[in-house]
């Protein structure tokens, strides 16, 4: 049989919201994937949990198997495509399929951000490829642009809006009141957060993202918990107000960089001015800024997930796989066996906006000024809203160390004159 | 000697702004380059018109040559750039690297989008590749993420910013107020204009990468004369200022998309509401807005122009196509033979925004409504500015045909009442 006409024979491992949408476009665009394959797909097995699982697309059950040996064992699957998330049992299946020299594609952010490396030996091991375009912003392609056609150029900096349940919270926050909460509820009737949103509010989601994009960008390995992180639980709907009249917007950032010789990567709510591109995304989309020394600003955007979106960017590594099967693979990223180091956090150097509650009287401002002079942090601006028991200050800083801000904030809440700091979000710029 | 590590030799047609930019980076990055490539690149000639022309970078005399054939019939080379511009001799040159079976990457637009059907079948025959990045959007990447990542998506429409003269003239007659010429004469000083900058303001630059964007998008060879376009030589400052009021800014577009079976192509000024990511994409940056049946909105965005961004995107393809050296193509892109169809202008649907100067009397609003009524043109909004001598009407309609719309327009210049119609711009509504 001619091998290059040979329908290739593909095992989905996992059948709930992503795995049904690839099942479904693999049956609607099957014309339009043949074409760009260069051979007919098709699903020898469907490993799932449970046959009667609830799923957004009709799934053919006569391919569904909750016997996972059935699925893996079988000589003649071309290639995987791993979709049921988690580490457990995906990472064992993910290296067995490898060590026999299967490629895989896996839109499973947390195994690539935390069993990056391995996956990596397994599959240069036996010459087999993983792709994982789908793993960070949805639908956006963004892996393949990052490592292929930024080849010749050297990644400066990294920063995006990876989650997009925190962008419509604080988007909806922003465009239509209200607070936190209300925005988060809001969010689970639209199905833009899951009934626990924990991973994604409180900025672990896009940590593992984030460490995927700097393994790609920064050419070793990172794992999801090098990477700082701080969620938007404490956004309130006057920050957002505050920011807008200093020319910002607040979202969820990742951000990561090289800086002083060595990387930084964070995750924190952030306030970037209003004439970025990044602070006009709205609603449940992502989108990745990238700046490269050579090619400068470039900006990938879409939607960050959902079950055909997603589909889409696992149907564009199959075939690219499939386009190259048999063929030693053109990358074996072994630069992700060297361990990536970070920048400690405290000596990462950012803005800060920061909100006191003061005492009203002549004085506070000197000695508020007088703590960060001690701790060396220089303000750009400091604004004074209300007056007597509603008295404020808004302020921000100029760029400093982590560890002498906190060192300032400290001193700060030791004054008798401050009352409280319900507030501090770091500042970009973008550049 | 062990063909995977033996240096690529490469011919380099061509050596402008762009080539040098390529030279440059070649030297700068060639540890990045070998990595990606997995093999050492090399430049073995470089075929200039003068050796004495003034570059942005510095470029080793040693390998320059003015005789094309010296640079040509090098058996040695592995690969050849070109970025001459321009039909001839770029096209000859072409046709004969690709008969020989050497793959081609170029920044030459105006050579795909006029000749792209030739360059394929050339390349097919020999198994060469041919690839070119960085002919739409610069250093934006885009036509690889098009081709390859949405491979398994149905592309239903196409809309960006793709040159970059344009959106600077119309970013900042937006921004800082001003004429047309006061904003192109800034654009010269900025080096965002050339001196003859006919073929950007006209509209022609962005229609060859329209052409280019369709054939990929739509699987069929487009070529540039079948694209309409329009220029943005008479839009007005009160036309962006009418377009704010309005919820909308003025940018020039290249739209394209699917449509009654058939495909539409133009490029023309564009007003498109103020909360599309399109619509604040400022200075001379390039945004293309690309919509997946399953993948839905995705949205590209960088430097369109420029030596370093251009070579970048060179160089992306480069290292793809040294990847893949000795191996068969992995697409022919054989439907680009096929013809490429284009829905009749005239026939094709979009909505008007339009500017009467009227006669300020009653009874006038009543004859303009009439003439639209009578050629099947319905009104979204009407508003009069001004009154007495400097009376207006500004009006946008619903979607109706350019033949009827046409038909009203003859019909408003033949009533006496409207003295002229200084300005009429499409409106798109972005999905």
């Amino acid at each position: 049989m001619n091998d290059s006409v040979r329908e290739v024979n593909i095992g989905l491992l996992g059948c709930g919201t992503i795995g049904s949408g690839v099942f479904h476009l693999l049956r609607k665009n099957a014309a339009e994937l043949t074409e760009a394959a260069g051979r007919p797909l098709s699903l020898a097995h469907i490993l799932v949990k449970e046959l009667e699982e609830p799923r957004p697309f009709l799934v053919d059950r006569t391919r569904m198997t909750t016997n996972a040996r059935e699925a893996l064992n079988d000589p003649e699957i071309d290639l995987y495509i791993e979709v049921m998330g988690g580490l457990e049992p995906a990472r064992s299946y993910a290296l067995e399929v490898l060590g026999r020299g299967k490629s895989l594609v896996t839109s499973n952010k947390e195994l690539v951000a935390h069993h990056g490396r391995e996956l990596m030996e397994a599959a240069a091991a036996t010459g087999a490829t993983v792709r994982f375009e789908a793993a960070v912003g949805g639908g956006v392609p963004l892996i393949r642009p990052m490592e292929e056609s930024l080849g010749g150029d050297v990644i400066q900096k990294v920063m995006g809006i990876v989650n997009g349940t925190t962008n419509y919270v604080l988007w909806r926050m922003s465009s239509e009141g209200g607070t936190y909460s209300e925005a988060l509820t809001e969010a689970k009737k639209l199905g833009y957060a899951e009934a626990d949103p924990t991973a994604d509010v409180s900025g672990n989601d896009a940590a593992s993202k984030l460490a995927i994009l700097c393994s790609i960008a920064f050419k070793a390995g990172y794992t999801s918990e090098q990477v700082y992180r701080e969620g938007i639980q404490k956004v309130r709907p006057e920050d957002i107000e505050n920011a807008r009249e200093l020319g910002y917007a607040v979202k969820l950032l990742a951000v990561a960089g090289r800086a002083d010789g060595g990387v930084y990567a964070r995750v924190h709510p952030t306030m970037i001015p209003l004439e970025h591109p990044l602070a006009s995304i709205s609603g449940n989309f992502n989108s990745i800024f990238v700046i490269g020394e050579s090619v400068g600003d470039l900006m990938f955007y879409g939607q960050g997930a959902g079950s055909l979106p997603t589909a889409t960017a696992i149907l564009g590594d199959v075939v690219n796989v499939v386009r190259n099967l048999g063929r030693p693979p053109v990358s074996k990223r072994s630069y992700w066996s060297r361990p990536g180091e970070l920048i400690p956090m405290d000596d990462v150097k950012t803005r800060f906006y920061t909100v006191l509650k003061v005492v009203d009287r002549p004085g506070v401002l000197a000695q508020i000024a007088g703590i960060f002079g001690e701790n060396e942090v220089s303000l750009e601006s400091v604004v004074q809203k209300g007056i007597g028991d509603s008295a404020q200050i808004v302020l921000i800083t100029h760029e400093v160390s982590e560890k002498n801000f906190r060192a300032a904030r400290e001193g700060l809440q030791r004054l008798e004159v401050v009352q409280e700091i319900p507030s501090v979000i770091r500042v970009e710029e973008g550049a």
